[in-house]
Parts: C-alpha cells; sequence; structure tokens
C-alpha cells in the first residue's frame, strides 16, 4: 500500500492542529478513502518541507509525488482517484465551489482572524512565536493585543458574516446536499481553525452550524 | 405553441422592468428556450393576479399552468423542460445554488436595497409610490431619504460584499463555469435591479462584473 504523508500544522502542544488549509486536505483525503499519516510541523519548519520547494502546508507526499497547496492537493486527488466519491460534482458545481471558496477565504477567514490572532500566538510553539507576530501584523496592520480590545465588535462582525451559511444548512445537510464535498471542506476548515484556536466558544449559540461541523467528521469517521 | 405569459414588475415608464426576481425568471426562460411575453405589473396590480393566489411577480402563465414565486418556476421549469440545458446541474451544483441564493438574499441584496429604495420610489407609477414607501419604510427600518444621507457608508459596503463575486469571475467567465446557469440569474438579477434603478452608476469600476453581465445577457441573445 502507497505510503501517505501530510505535513499537517501544529501548536506547542502538536496534538492541536489548528490549519484551515490543513483540514481541507484531511477531509480531502477521507472523502477519497484515502489512509494518511500526519507528522506535526511548525510554521519556521521551514527546512522539513524544503524538498517540496515551497515553505508552507500543507504538504503531502503520496508515494513517489509531492504536492503543497491545499486546492492543487484537491486537484490531484480527484484525477488520482478517480472511482472515489467525486470532490468537486460536475463542472458547474466546481466552478460554484470557486464561489464558496472566494467567499471563505475573503470574507469568513477575515472575519475569524481577529478573534483567534491572538489566542493562535498564546498556543505556539515557542520558536514560532516572532514569526507569527510579524508577518500577521504586517499582514493585518495592527498589533496582536489590539484585537482583543474590540473583541466585541469582531464577534459581531463574524456572527453577520455566517447568515448565508446559516441559512443554506437550516435548509439542507451539507453544502453540497445531501453529503459533503470539498465546498463544505474548505468551509470546515476555516470554522474548525476558529474552534480549535479560539479560548472563548464561538460557535455555541449556532446549533445548525455546530450540528453541520459534526456531521462533516461523522461522514468521514472523525471526530 | 404554448402561450407563456410573465407578469412583470414594472415603473411608471413600464419599459423600466427592474425586479430581481422576474429578472431571475426571465433568464431561466431563455436558459431554456423558452419563448414568452410580458405583461407590465405595478406593486398595487394585486387584482390583475389574483388568479394566482398570492400578490407579488414574478407570477408566470405556461399553457394551463399558473405558478409563482421565481424559485418555484425555476424548479418548474427544470422539471417539465429536461431536455434543454440543466438550471441547476448536479445534485451538488443545485445544493451550492442553494449558497449562492442564501448569499444574494442575506448579504447583495440587503446591500443594494440602501442605495436604491429612493431612486424606486421615485421612479414608481404614483399609484404605487404610498404602498412602497410603507412597506420598504417598516421593512427597512427607517424613511427612505435617510438613505440618501449616509450613501457614501454604504456604497462602501456594498462595494465590500462584491469581493468574493468579483474574485470568483476573475477566475472564470462565470458562477457555474464556462456557461452560465441558475446561479449566474440569481445574482444577475440583485444586480440588475441595482444597475437599473440607481440614479448613479454602481459598476462602472467593477470590469470583471460588468463583463460578465453582458455575458450573461449575451448568451441568451438579450441586451
Amino acid at each position: 500500500m502507497k505510503q501517505r504523508l501530510l505535513y499537517d500544522l501544529a501548536g506547542n502542544d502538536e496534538s492541536v492542529r489548528f490549519s484551515p488549509y490543513c483540514w481541507r486536505t484531511k477531509l480531502a483525503l477521507a472523502h477519497k478513502n484515502l489512509s494518511f499519516e500526519t507528522t506535526p510541523w511548525h510554521f519556521t519548519d521551514k527546512d522539513a518541507i524544503a524538498f517540496s520547494k515551497q515553505g508552507k502546508v500543507p504538504v503531502m507526499v503520496d508515494g513517489e509525488t509531492t504536492i503543497s497547496d491545499s486546492h492543487e492537493i484537491a486537484e490531484y486527488l480527484e484525477t488520482t482517484y478517480p472511482n472515489e466519491a467525486s470532490l468537486f460534482g460536475d463542472a458547474s458545481s466546481r466552478a460554484l465551489i470557486g464561489f464558496v471558496k472566494a467567499w471563505t477565504e475573503d470574507v469568513l477567514q477575515p472575519a475569524i482572524a481577529p478573534l483567534v490572532v491572538g489566542d493562535i500566538w498564546a498556543m505556539l510553539d515557542p520558536k514560532d512565536k516572532d514569526y507569527f507576530r510579524e508577518t500577521r501584523e504586517r499582514f493585518l496592520g495592527r498589533k496582536l493585543e489590539e484585537f482583543a480590545l474590540a473583541r466585541e465588535t469582531y464577534l459581531g462582525a463574524f456572527k453577520k458574516t455566517l447568515a448565508p451559511l446559516r441559512r443554506t444548512l437550516k435548509a439542507q445537510p451539507f453544502l453540497a446536499g445531501s453529503a459533503p464535498n470539498y465546498a463544505d471542506h474548505i468551509v470546515f476548515g476555516a470554522l474548525q481553525w476558529a474552534q480549535i484556536t479560539s479560548k472563548t466558544p464561538l460557535l455555541d449559540d449556532e446549533p445548525e452550524i455546530s450540528a453541520w461541523m459534526t456531521a462533516v467528521l461523522g461522514t468521514y469517521g472523525l471526530r
């Protein structure tokens, strides 16, 4: 059997795996019924994945093949394992997943980031802390500590952002209908990142979304 | 040949047809290669559509069949004309259109409404003006005139709302991929409503979105 290894972003407690993009890949692998091992990886472990010719996870090694970038990995899995359930569905479905991805990355994840950056910093391996602070403060344009001061405002904006997801999941079990596909994996990844890293619950008062997250994991025998 | 008639919301100038939901239906009919006539309808013409047992447009009469509600009409067209191009695609695509619909109705249309309610009121048949003002002011919670005062704020919020649409249309010709389907019709309806009713241009600085709107119409030989 092929050896399959995933480099998976971890906290100082290496059982804490919080990358939204690694979650996409773990669910995509499970969707394709593929077994895999994960190895914990930290932001500054650039040498460990230098063989992938870039510096971010997920990095997946599938036998002789190395692929990085969650989207590339999903495309690879769909092409390489066509007999398993499709990650994307038909051409229209695949294209609409592009919209779900754009919404997740341009709207949902930016609404989560201010709520969790401070908590993420606190849970990192000490060697990662300066790197994380510098890159995130540059990207987000303010000090990590400033986000905590406006937490209620950010929480309200995050809740508002969930409206179309909440409404969709009131009408159907998964974004992709009666079973999850990569559209669900993308949105799940963002909210799993939020849930795992936030020190305070963010989805306790979201019954439809919480039930859907449990059902996504349950579909693949995960928890 | 079957007679097909659509009751289509109109302004005082009856050539102005601005309902986002009627636009969905007009595009869905064109997608199914179905010819149809429209008849102008005004908000207070409740008697004219009393035969549909409800008070809103679109109302479509297809031979012996009367259907109201744009979503019901789309479902009817998909079922009744299965040999034409699908409006929804496969099960996953159909479900993802549910998310696009929720985003359009919970995020996009509410971002457009404050920018156009005043302009819509001004273009209505005089007999509709009191009805429109009363129902919209109750729903939106303020006087129509108040929206104009905060126009710049609403315009900024609207532009921000477009981010995932803009990004998707940079990567692919239509929401549904290489050709439009009902996902495109839903979002097009909202933006066509905005374009037709706003006295000031809302999409002039949005090349991807403008090109896509032209391409949606062009697909069906409309303009």
